[in-house]
């Protein structure tokens, strides 16, 4: 009502989530020494002297991230504090403290709140996490939560999204596309109840996806691996917009060209059955499918050997000097990686 | 649609903000021997050896907090920013590091969100903190940000909420009431807008009150002057609900009782004649306006001489152990504080 409306009206869609991020914070001046690393990685790192402190932030918002028609209030609570903690993990650390902000419409009873709040603890316990603050507000309309994590780094052990070398191998751990068949699942079971509120949802049998969507895991336990295995990753990333989407984010930081080997994606059996009877192809689902929340990383070629024979990670391409991130598909073909999805032109 | 939904259902009214909050935190266990306190402060502290961390989530709104007919975007950013980094300052810390995450709907275009991030670059600068990481996101409606912020509090400096000892002198810095008495004209001057959209708001002779409410300070300059007057508080809190509300917070944690001089609170002498104009009680606004981000804290009596040259702070009661928190009069009637304003009945 009092100020001149800005006449320039740029949608938000132009510029897309991560080139909006770039574009707000690119007036950012670090003004603190120990300010290890700011905007653009899994977490920032301040440094604290003996060790790193890594800061995180996500924001969960209803009818964007979950839908409560199939989404328990519990599982909600449990996966906002997974999809943070994933992100500490992805730094080669360990997660210690969280925080949650939420902002809730009075259509949700006290009893809403518990049950998200009893997922929130759940995860805090069996991650060994802390729940030291919070702010919980009214909103207009829906649900929304954001947690903040706060974690330790060994500085001798940290893993940014740079610092991948020459003929380093890329590994990922345990497997892709679980978590987009789930969401395939439930969204298709959600159309036939929403056309016959009688019919019960036919969700047997898919119990895998619907965890790896509904109540996910953060890779806690593949840092633990790669310390016992004393393997340094020279980078990482966590998966939560798709192998395609991370690689890209990896291979944007430096020098390097990403290459991965279609046939060495790692992709659970019941998901190729599946793939088939929703007409999806197998690779765009685990390459775009997001949400897995698994580790994505470099180790040196020297490792291979320690990480082969690990069932938790498989080795899926290689590093080598250059630009830009493929796949080389099962005939052999180079393919140009794009954040949503591949085109089917041959690169270079 | 696939579980069955709990069938209480309890308002959230019924427990009110604070309740709520303890009522779904109490569950919590803390794991970390470093973690020196959690949930029920201004910050959370968390022990990294040489000093403590401090970290501290607040969240605005849209049509809760704020309402953008008379809010600029960029003094949004800015207050977003401010009312984080005065839960540092009422730890007796110093912020160095924020995360901010936004949901937007697609009404905002990318120029709307430039504001906002401008608001929060010139807090970052003025107030030597850097901005570190965060997280944009779609939202179905309105706009919603959340600020983490992180800061450091040296040990022998810390002030708590607890931790009034018998005698201890009640101060507070600048004035109270201002940023209430801007939301009031704000709010006159929409509704006058909104019958007329052809007149003009009359905003002019309000500028002091008007910034306190859309353009708030946090009291970093209160920090550095307990610092140089070497005056350690033995409690402190800012004051975001109001002077009641935060006396009462202050009393609750422990064996003392907070009595207040009605003719000791700070009021700016503008506010006097409004108050008049909108046929409000001066003391009332002072007590339950909220949003002046001022500190409130204790110090030993012997400090009373530092504190009463200081042109920054004021003496407005003391401390004798008991519980609750009262009002003493100009008339020298003692009434017991409630959060939202004062009973009218004769406490004890």
């Amino acid at each position: 009502m009092f100020d001149a409306k800005n006449p320039q009206r740029t949608p938000i869609s132009d510029l897309g989530e991560f080139g909006l991020i770039g574009h707000l914070t690119q007036a950012t001046k670090l003004k603190h020494a120990h300010t290890a690393l700011g905007v653009g990685d899994d977490a920032a790192l301040i440094d604290v002297g003996t060790h790193y402190q890594a800061v995180s932030t996500d924001l969960l918002v209803e009818g964007v991230h979950f839908d409560l028609s199939y989404m328990p209030l519990k599982h909600l609570g449990y996966k906002s504090v997974i999809v943070n903690l994933s992100d500490i993990y992805a730094m080669n650390g360990t997660p210690e403290h969280i925080t949650v902000g939420l902002a809730v419409s009075n259509r949700f009873p006290v009893e809403a709140l518990e049950e998200i709040y009893e997922g929130i603890h759940l995860a805090c316990e069996r991650y060994n996490v802390d729940l030291v603050g919070g702010d919980t507000t009214a909103s207009k309309s829906g649900l929304m939560i954001s947690v903040t994590v706060v974690g330790r780094v060994e500085k001798e052990r940290v893993a940014k999204r740079s610092g991948a070398k020459d003929n380093d191998l890329i590994v990922v751990s345990g497997d892709l596309g679980g978590a987009y068949m789930g969401l395939q699942i439930l969204e298709r079971e959600k159309q036939v109840y929403l056309e016959n509120p009688d019919m019960q949802p036919e969700l047997g049998g898919h119990e895998y996806i619907l965890e790896r969507q509904l109540k996910p895991e953060a890779r806690k336990d593949v840092v633990e691996i790669l310390k016992a295995l004393d393997i340094q990753p020279t980078s990482m990333i966590d998966i939560s917009d798709g192998l395609s989407s991370e690689t890209l984010h990896l291979s944007n930081t430096g020098q390097m060209q990403y290459n991965l080997y279609e046939s060495k994606i790692p992709i659970d059996p019941s998901i190729y059955a599946l793939c088939e009877e929703f007409n999806l192809n197998t690779t765009t689902v685990a390459l775009n499918g997001g949400e897995d929340y698994e580790l994505l990383f470099t180790v040196p070629i020297e490792d291979h050997d320690k990480v082969k024979t690990n069932p938790n990670l498989t080795v899926i391409g290689y590093v080598k000097e250059g630009s830009g991130a493929n796949l080389i598909t099962r005939d052999d073909k180079v393919i140009g990686l794009k954040a949503q999805g591949f085109n089917h032109h041959e690169a270079e």
